[in-house]
């Protein structure tokens, strides 16, 4: 047969897609109230994506090579296209929900699967259908979402390019409008300014929303987008030079590429002119008068990229210890004295202590993702638009994303180390997961870039427009405005404010457990931190003229100011998700993974409060005496707290799991 | 042409392969003097080495496909094996040069081009031979080393089972003498038996070292090796059922499979008895009375491989950072106010941050492994068999390996996400590195497994060989015999105390880059760690009759334990090269590196510190402003630090670097 050509590694390939005559699973009491509480107000679309969802077809071989991944994501997201997965974000003009909120919930689940499929799903139904509907009229919703709900016209999202990676604003790619003939031309005016790791644009995008500066007359009027045909019947249209990334650390299954434009015409009607374009007698207009704000508007609209690529890295890590911590009830190493039996895995405290508080802070950057993706509803749904509330949201969703694609790349490696050499095989399912959740620390925004962003926020109070690091500008607020740190709580306040009066009544002894005590540790570091942050830069702005040493030489401290901030932000998050369970001893199981999640915050930084005067030698002994004990009270629940994570067993892809 | 059916790929196909024509390298005085001092005392070799090794051969085009990688690897396996490269480490009465610690360098210049090739290598010439060599008699080295030496009969080193990973003495294939026919029977009894993860197994070896129990008459004598022909003509031997592992995390050119064995018969003369053996007669003797010191014996003749692993990982770190370090001063990101250009990566404290520490510590590691070289070499060639230097090595190398395979693991993964989404592409050497690179955090022994085992040689000061894990054993120790622990020096003892003297008659102010200082600070961590340690399992043994329950309770202070001992002599090694260094310059800069090296780790671990008063608020904080002004001064002099650690730019495979 012809086909046995491409069939090249048939020795070394590995199914691992389990029959889909699997058995219902089969889920305890407690696993069923942990999985209620961790599904969230989303909860029905991820109850029925767990009925629906096949893993036989979703579950890729890890033995595929790239062009047999490419095609099977292929086929894969036309399935789901067919099948009508992708229409609930768009406007219900054309189709549509205006779901914002359940398109994260969807690519969630869909994540639980491949990631080269999700990254896929999402590069062209949520970045460059994403852009069509935020950035576009409606006559571009009419004339261009059908195609990309039927993925007729499978699209990418041209913004990256080599010389510019997090620094959108300084894209070299040039939409000259052109009075002449009424057209936009596309331009890459150097090599620097190609187009690159652009999915879909290797092999199967058939339109790009391409992003580059638009010049009208003689003017920049910055960063907007227009909808770019690149290929037909399979070849780059003219003018437009295609590249193919090629091997990359992982996403098999993902065409990235380069494009590179030269003077490339299109019609004045494909400017994605929402919030600024071209009007009929050839001068620009905008809605936003601030160059400034309008960008930041314009990128604002798409924050929800962010926040999918943060729930899929938690759901990864999540996948990752459902995985291991499995292997650790099955697999047992080594004898000891007085037992018939060598000891398992999970019953080491060393083991304990890998895999539990990781699946602690699982679930706590679960319930905020689920907080933030309800603000994401709300703020781009709300009638009128609040910048200031746009504005932290992008804060919180970059901070957000930037700890949970860390978390995901240290946890599914530490699952890969916790099942050995097995872990290290293919066909056990994590390293393909290790490979791909890679990309996310860099993807959708560098993650220092993003926490950086986020401290930004803070010290201005999303007061100000500031550009993304304008590190003047954001010097120059803090010596100016920052009138000290305020405590902005994210959920709800009356709940937060009586556990930390509780816990105030009570001494050292008792508190070690106690919600407010753990609620106030993590407020007072971050109020500390940020207003020692700003006093340096003031102090610094006073010693230098040039704000680039006062921003640079605080760089550490302006990390630490957003981790610190974001630490309680998920910690909150934890705190209402526990109120609003109803389930008593679910409630009280979470309860446990909380106190592991905060005491293991704490011990990890127990230098900084130790050297601030917030915990004294002793409490720090305590807290890693608490850690230990928690982690043997745990590990008696370990199996509900693993179904409570979300993923039946069939869908975990794991040889090695019985 | 036919054979135009195994290039499925070439479109996405990388070639990073630089020409050979590579204009020799240029060289600073100060990174020639800086490469002089992390060569240490096989510098011979690694010259040797820089000048003959070829790139353009030597590096993988990461597009292979496995079986393309496979064949690749035995290629070039082979092209070695007909240089000469492997015969080194062998005995003089077969050609070769009886040098070990040579081996150890070579395997490390190896490293610098492809983990898979080194692996296989590693397998054959190290594992396969080097069982061969170490366990065998005259015999055995005449009959097969020199099959070993050329490469005609390729080898493989059967040891792990699918139910026995780091618990070597507990595996179950069985190795029972036959009388009547003079034979040894091999066979796996159960499916757990299956030896796994083999590499050279599912394509290549025709030979194994089979481990299992020796079982004569009805006594079980321990673990044994026997030379077991497993392949003839590429098809298995009858009996020797064979897998094939499949799709790993990397190490895409090694062959793992599985090889199971039902009732194999092989002469009495392919047991590997130079430790124990079967006599004419048909009854069991050896030269080592106690059991489970011969068990040990056999083990410790292998603990060269640990030390292969820690040193790749090391190169591979050290890799890593060069590449990205010489992308971060041509990298360009953001404007800032009153600069004509935007800022280059390394100008960022945060860069630094990332960068420059962990260039420090893999200065230190090098200096670590290239002392630890040179032990094996005194203990292994000295005339009279030392069994407490012996083990003392054997835990030092598990130290090592565990530290600096999980400190690779970490930092190769930084030095992919400092370089962005251009750190994903494969063509710019990081991502099959870090794939590559993983698996030595589990194989060659569990990490966590192997600082217990350091952990139990200190508190029982390598005076018992008590087993591996031998909870019972280890608590028991401690409660009867541990009299405070006693800081050994690794190195010249005089320098140490000098640096130690000196510091004590400075003021604190002065001391934060004082090595006294540093060496005391280490010093009283791991002394108090480990006394605190021995108390704690004394008085838990008074609690409780169960020793697991002593041993398990403390196993996070066992890990700490560990990791400080190994800090201290991390360091210790780093001092001693510093002295060793005779250029100047280059002297100054690895003080400032050292500087760096320590105080990061002071930092990291402040939390300790002050629990335990040996530090100050004050001084936490003073050393992480040094640290932030030693980045400032080491990025100065970057590129020569750089260019001492050794890869010459041709050999970095990156195709991002101009």
């Amino acid at each position: 047969m012809s086909t046995t050509t491409t069939q090249h590694t048939p020795d070394v390939r590995t199914s691992q897609a389990p029959a889909s005559t699997a058995p219902a699973e089969q889920v305890s009491d407690l696993g069923a109230a942990l999985r209620h509480a961790i599904d969230g107000p989303r909860r029905e679309i991820r109850e029925t994506a767990r009925r629906e969802l096949d893993p036989a077809e979703l579950l890729r071989d890890p033995g595929l090579s790239i062009p047999e991944a490419r095609r099977w994501v292929r086929d894969r997201l036309q399935g789901l296209a067919d099948r009508g997965y992708g229409g609930r974000g768009y406007p219900t003009t054309v189709g549509g929900q205006a779901d914002l909120g359940g398109t994260v919930a969807e690519f969630e689940m869909l994540a639980h699967f491949d990631l080269s499929l999700v990254v896929k799903s999402g590069v062209h139904f949520g970045l460059f259908g994403g852009a069509v509907s935020s950035l576009g009229s409606d006559r571009h919703h009419q004339e261009f979402l059908p195609g990309v709900i039927s993925l007729a016209t499978p699209g990418c999202f041209a913004m990256t390019e080599i010389g510019h990676g997090s620094d959108v604003a300084a894209l070299e790619t040039t939409l000259t409008y052109d009075p002449e003939t009424d057209e936009i031309v596309v331009h890459s005016p150097t090599e620097n300014a190609t187009k690159t790791y652009i999915g879909g644009a290797a092999e199967d995008a058939v339109l790009a929303v391409v992003f580059g500066q638009l010049v009208v007359g003689e003017e920049n009027h910055g960063v907007h987008a227009a909808i770019v045909p690149v290929r037909e019947d399979g070849r780059a249209l003219p003018g437009i030079t295609i590249g193919d990334n090629g091997v990359k650390g992982g996403l098999a299954g993902v065409d990235n590429g380069t494009l590179r434009f030269d003077q490339v015409r299109v019609p004045r009607s494909m400017l994605l002119d929402r919030y600024g374009g071209v009007t009929d007698d050839g001068t620009y207009a905008s809605s936003i008068d601030s160059p400034n704000r309008r960008f930041f508007t314009m990128l604002g609209a798409l924050v929800r990229g962010r926040i999918c690529v943060g729930g899929a890295s938690t759901v990864s890590a999540r996948k990752a210890l459902s995985i291991a911590t499995r292997y650790a009830v099955q697999r047992r190493q080594f004898d000891a004295p007085g037992r018939d039996e060598e000891v398992l895995l999970l019953d080491y405290l060393a083991h304990q202590r890998k895999l539990l508080p990781a699946i602690a802070t699982a679930y706590a950057l679960t319930f905020a993702q689920n907080t933030l993706t309800e603000r994401l509803a709300e703020v781009q749904e709300a009638p009128e638009r609040d910048l200031a509330a746009q504005r932290e949201l992008e804060t919180r969703a970059a901070g957000l994303k930037a700890v949970s694609t860390a978390f995901a790349n240290e946890t599914i490696q530490l699952c890969r180390e916790a099942c050995g050499g097995a872990g290290y095989m293919a066909e056990n399912g994590l390293t393909v997961l290790r490979q791909d959740a890679d990309v996310f620390a860099t993807f959708e925004g560098d993650n220092t870039v993003l926490l950086q962003l986020l401290a930004k926020g803070l010290l201005t109070n999303y007061k100000e427009m500031v550009g993304d690091l304008d590190m003047l500008g954001m010097v120059q607020f803090a010596v100016r405005s920052f009138g000290g740190s305020v405590i902005a709580r994210t959920v709800a306040n009356p709940l937060i404010e009586r556990l930390i009066q509780a816990a105030s009544r009570r001494s050292e002894d008792e508190t070690l457990l106690d919600r407010g005590w753990h609620l106030t540790m993590f407020e007072s570091r971050e109020s500390h931190v940020l207003e020692s942050l700003a006093l340096r830069i003031q102090a610094l702005a006073k010693e230098t003229d040039d704000p680039f040493v006062a921003f640079n030489t605080t760089q550490d401290h302006v990390l630490l100011a957003a981790r610190t901030h974001m630490d309680r932000v998920v910690l909150e998050a934890f705190v209402a998700a526990i109120d609003a369970c109803e389930d008593e001893a679910a409630r009280a199981t979470l309860d446990r993974l909380c106190d592991l999640y905060v005491l293991s915050n704490l011990e990890a930084d127990s230098g900084w409060f130790l050297r601030h005067q917030r915990m004294s030698a002793g409490r720090a002994k305590a807290v890693t005496r608490a850690i230990n004990e928690l982690c043997g009270q745990l590990r008696e629940d370990v199996i509900p707290i693993v179904e409570g994570m979300g993923f039946p067993q069939s869908w975990l892809g794991s040889a090695m799991l019985r």
